[in-house]
């Protein structure tokens, strides 16, 4: 039943196309890193788990294009698309984690095939890890979910984000697997609509009852609906537990604070960056604002302001009460915590 | 110079259509009660302050078209007219006060003539004074607002929303005017973004800088741009300052507290609503959830999931650090201060 957002077949990456969905399922092969590269720049597939799937196939892909040349161009072709792969998306921790071991590998050996041998295991690997992670934290974190529970989620976390079931979603089809019928409230997610197109999508494929609400009706949906838990995932989270995620997660969890609604990260622990020690370390990355008014309203070309439109925000640790990974939960003080657990 | 939203011209209504705008300024003649029903129910005339003088206009309308009948059949014809425009929106309190008043003249006499002229009087009336509101409130609010100030506000709340200069964007304008080059963040204002084509269009057009955010990213915003005051407008202020206005009003006044910066309401004191004690007394209009997809997003029609519509939140009393109307500004304790005021 589940979707196949990406999958690695006869030399080729095989892509579920997310700027179509819920109106199409269409299907790309990705046969160059070029389009490759314009395939996660212009979110066709995207969510930061998966990310790092595609760019492990990524190179794996390169290996095999360069196979045939000399041993110094083969891995200078590899070591250019790699930079290549990392300029697409700056915040996602998971792609440049597995674009560094791939570089290891390449810099580790002299021999083309050892080093094809050791990407082709790399990119199973990461797959399949990635699978085996979704259901860790699933296991992990369903217990915080009670029955009939009212669950507040954010932007696109889930089978079409992972090499699994998902992360923050992950726990949600895990906790209706298990009969607790969870009612889900998912913010459109302006302006690329990960909420209102793909978290909508799957989790109503799976039978979940979601209900789609404009970001600005989160303070009204939490007072009126008495929201029990907000789960979401998260792009990168530094060493202190200041996590970057889609924009609006932030709002998200100052407003679960308000209303003492406990606020939950779901992520592997692949997605903790030891390199940043907090927020400051963290890029942000500014997409084209052209997605702000392109989605629909062509009228607003005209406008004579200009439109700011970061792709993450970052929520500070003190609004955040744990996070759930494949190997636990961690709460805070995170400072202490993290360290112990990645 | 400034845009005409209203008029009253030749026993007809002339309305500019803000559904249009940014793209077309298209002005539409309205001759009949329905016709304004109906301008009103899809947003081309909005704005509380307006929507009181639409109302005014329109009982002054109904009276020209019904005067030939015999005085029992014109007062039926008055009342119905009022009970329909009385059912186009829920939330504005405007409308109400202004058909209240209308409907206290139509049963006070038993002459048509007198009735009519209460009721052209009424329609100058509340437009003229709206206008005089407007500059008395921006003249009191206006020392809020500092050399370069960085302004964040919430939907429309300008020229386009009231029969002058505004209530919110009328302080911001004024500060303009007086040299103190504001520059402002208006969030997009899903779904039928008032905040990036109305507010944008009318500001910008004045000269004054406008940037437009996604509503999700104001958190983000709050921190990165180093906001110094947000001030929104309101469509009904319960008597212990509880104060309902546009969707995401909630969620902008949490984050501001959670940033320690001022948020302040500005509304004539007819905003008002004597016969609510707090929130629990305001009803919160649903929308018709088409909304959501149809401002460009035609495949969301085939989701599963159901779309939450609310058109308004309400911002508890203990958020708003004050409510600039056209008498001063209304400082804590509401329930002490806001009888005095009104």
């Amino acid at each position: 039943m589940m979707l196949k957002p990406i999958s690695y077949k006869n030399d080729k990456i095989i892509i579920l196309d997310q700027t179509k969905i819920p109106e199409d399922e269409i299907y790309i092969e990705v046969d160059t890193i070029e389009v490759l590269y314009e395939a996660i720049k212009m979110l066709k597939i995207r969510g930061a788990p998966l990310l790092g799937i595609a760019a492990a196939y990524g190179i794996r892909l390169s290996s095999t294009i360069n196979l045939n040349k000399n041993i110094d161009d083969y891995k200078n072709c590899l070591l250019n698309d790699i930079t290549i792969l990392k300029s697409s998306r700056p915040t996602a921790v998971n792609l440049f984690n597995v674009l560094n071991k791939a570089e290891k590998s390449i810099n580790s050996y002299n021999d083309k095939f050892r080093i094809h041998e050791s990407l082709v295991s790399l990119a199973v690997k990461t797959h399949e890890e990635d699978r085996e992670m979704c259901d860790k934290i699933a296991d992990n974190g369903v217990n915080l979910i009670k029955n009939n529970a009212k669950i507040l989620t954010h932007c696109n976390t889930g089978v079409l984000a992972t090499g699994g079931i998902g992360t923050a979603l992950g726990i949600i089809y895990r906790s209706f697997w298990k009969g607790k019928k969870p009612d889900v409230y998912v913010g459109e997610t302006r302006p690329l609509l990960q909420g209102a197109r793909l978290t909508a999508f799957e989790l109503t494929n799976e039978g979940i009852n979601v209900h789609i609400i404009p970001d600005s009706a989160r303070a009204y949906i939490m007072m009126e609906k008495k929201i029990d838990i907000v789960i979401t995932g998260a792009d990168r989270i530094a060493m202190n537990g200041d996590t970057a995620n889609k924009i609006g997660t932030f709002d998200t969890a100052i407003n679960a604070r308000y209303f003492n609604i406990p606020f939950y990260i779901a992520a592997p622990t692949s997605t903790f960056d030891k390199n940043a020690s907090d927020m400051n370390d963290i890029p942000i990355e500014q997409r084209n604002p052209e997605e702000l008014y392109k989605v629909g309203y062509q009228g607003l070309t005209k406008t004579k302001a200009d439109f700011i439109n970061p792709a993450f925000d970052i929520t500070p640790n003190k609004l955040i009460n744990g996070i759930i990974t494949e190997k636990g939960i961690i709460l805070p003080p995170y400072e202490k915590n993290i360290p112990d657990f990645i």
